[in-house]
């Protein structure tokens, strides 16, 4: 009894949560993969990232200078060591993995120990011993949503920060947008191989010793469905493949947004025009942050880190491909019309279930061709 | 925030458990693996398994007719069915996951709905109704013991086995051999290439950020040693790599075998002839179990099911490679003599630490070279 897909060593593959974990496995499970610094390394040197975050404090000092900083999920402590050394008068450093011990030796070795300090524990639990004036953190996941990270920026903004504080970033959005892409062949040529498999096998278990496994063939072919076809994909699209403009759905203002209103479904509508006609193969989906400061602390200097399709490549999360098969046919001009709703696993928080509706709508006439529905999984 | 190592969709990978994860959690993970039809397929089509288990059971009907049967994590159900196609009486099938509806599903489709109960839940928490005469599972983990399932086998016997009842299999025992592999040279260059890449990046942290990150170059070199270096890895190891016979350090009836004594960790000496000589790169860890029933009631004709190197390719299970480096030199004629330790992990209790002491023993004057340590972990 062993799967070939066993795990790796040292968190060079991670967790596949089990729908019936209790919450504290998610918790065990999701923190465990960045108490590696092969991944604090990977996410280092993804320069967009860590540079966007580099400039948004540095551009801005004076907005740090004097300050009490909070970084929720410090990892190896980049962001609380920018804002010491952009001049905050105290940065408090929390981490929840054995990364803080890192965290800590990293601070200490670039003189900052009189500044930072390095608390392990979650957010949630933790005590900070003052209000802080800014909170800074990178929660983003895949697809913005994923991982579920931003909730804790918000209990920390609901427990320490000061009215009018600041959060750096203050702002996401989250995009979608029309693309070519041959993914959905493949993807669908891989499901079709999948299955041509299960039926060898079941011939075999039939030949080999006289057990017939027909009464699985449609659960197995569900599975695979969801795996091939429903699971959305890591992918770094190519501007050349777009089809059309970027339609924003969602902005939230970290500032305002609440616990209750992350937990709820997210739904919204959308529109996107496809200037150069079909057929559409996918969506992309992907997100930004904007760091503004806050109304009474605004930036001197706003920065933006996209995590659009890019002609140099793309950051370390990508965008996210939802294969669409069969392809929507559309004439240039038409637009693609529809909703998308967002809601969380319920077994595991940290997992997303993405459900968009569409329909093509003629250009000029306005009018709309079937609705289709479309399911996914972000894994 | 996020790993390039996600968790796949539908169980393609799998779990790596946090160090701080919950007795709970290890269980939630590991059950999770087996819940998918495509693990399930992939130890199914592995027919020195599957077959060696059919043999077992059908070239020894007599030992099942009219008989009542245990199978412990039955995952799609087909021990139970082979066991009831034997002529069992009546055949429990217990099975944690939520694969056990489709183990339901395939005995009704085989016809077999009036022999085999299939019962949801864990060994440890399931009531079965009558004591059994025999207990079939396939509980087998890379390198035996990993996945740490013997427990729960264990468990059912001191449960529900009749006295002089059966355990199919009924004896496990583990093997260590000499090999020469060029994966202890590989995995060097890869640690090495990992270690520059350390390098490179750290540099650009100083040039683009201001932040030195020296004082990590320790921790990030223990733990990409750690999994480059001090991790088995999974082989199909061809007989011809081998330098020497294999060596039995232990054998277990399970039939004895106590829980404590599995808890405990297990050591043992070996001594393993290098017919070829060296340079020995490596150790080939692998087991074999043996079907033969109970002193009572034995069967008329032992099975074996073994994942020794052949030539014909390895089981699912492969071999695990425990990396040399440098590698060993002796002459042909020599022996290595040593220890070999096997732990749980402290913090999960189904994954392994190994610790094997060796020095080499010049033949005939008996004379032993340095004795050397080597720590892995089975992951």
């Amino acid at each position: 009894m062993a799967t070939d897909a066993e795990p790796a060593a040292n968190g060079h593959q991670i967790s596949k949560l089990d729908g019936k974990a209790p919450e504290s496995t998610d918790y065990a499970n999701y923190f465990c993969t960045y108490s590696f610094l092969f991944h604090q390394k990977d996410m280092l040197e993804d320069h967009k990232r860590t540079g966007a975050y580099y400039n948004a404090v540095m551009q801005n000092r004076r907005q740090f200078a004097g300050k009490v900083v909070l970084d929720v999920g410090t990892g190896s402590g980049i962001l609380a060591i920018f804002a010491a050394k952009a001049g905050a008068a105290k940065v408090y450093a929390v981490e929840a993995t054995s990364m803080a011990k890192h965290a800590r030796a990293l601070v200490e070795h670039n003189g900052l120990s009189h500044v930072v300090e390095v608390i392990q524990g979650t957010i949630e639990t933790v005590e900070v011993p003052e209000k802080v004036d800014i909170i800074i953190s990178e929660w983003m996941g895949y697809f913005l949503l994923r991982e579920s990270m931003l909730d804790s920026v918000l209990v920390a903004r609901n427990r320490f920060l000061k009215p009018g504080g600041a959060l750096y970033p203050s702002h996401a959005r989250m995009f979608f947008q029309p693309m070519r892409s041959n993914s959905s062949h493949q993807r669908t040529a891989e499901f079709q191989r999948s299955m041509e498999g299960w039926a060898e096998f079941t011939q075999e278990m039939r030949n080999y010793y006289d057990v017939s496994m027909d009464c699985l063939n449609d659960s197995f072919r569900e599975e695979q469905k969801e795996y091939y076809m429903q699971t959305t994909a890591w992918a770094d699209v190519h501007p050349g493949q777009l089809l059309g403009p970027a339609a924003c759905f969602k902005e939230y203002d970290l500032a305002t947004v609440t616990l209750e209103e992350l937990a709820a479904p997210l739904q919204e509508s959308f529109t996107m025009q496809v200037m150069d006609g079909g057929p559409v193969e996918g969506f992309v989906g992907y997100f930004d942050v904007h760091f503004r400061g806050s109304k009474e602390n605004p930036t001197d200097f706003p920065v933006q880190l996209s995590t659009a399709p890019d002609p140099t490549g793309a950051t370390h999360w990508g965008q996210q491909s939802f294969s669409l098969w069969p392809p929507v046919q559309c004439a240039p001009g038409d637009s693609i019309v529809g909703q998308i709703s967002v809601t969380r696993k319920k077994n595991n928080h940290r997992l997303m279930e993405v459900e968009v509706s569409h329909q093509v709508m003629t250009q000029g006439s306005g009018q709309k061709a079937a609705l289709r529905l479309n399911k996914y999984h972000i894994e």
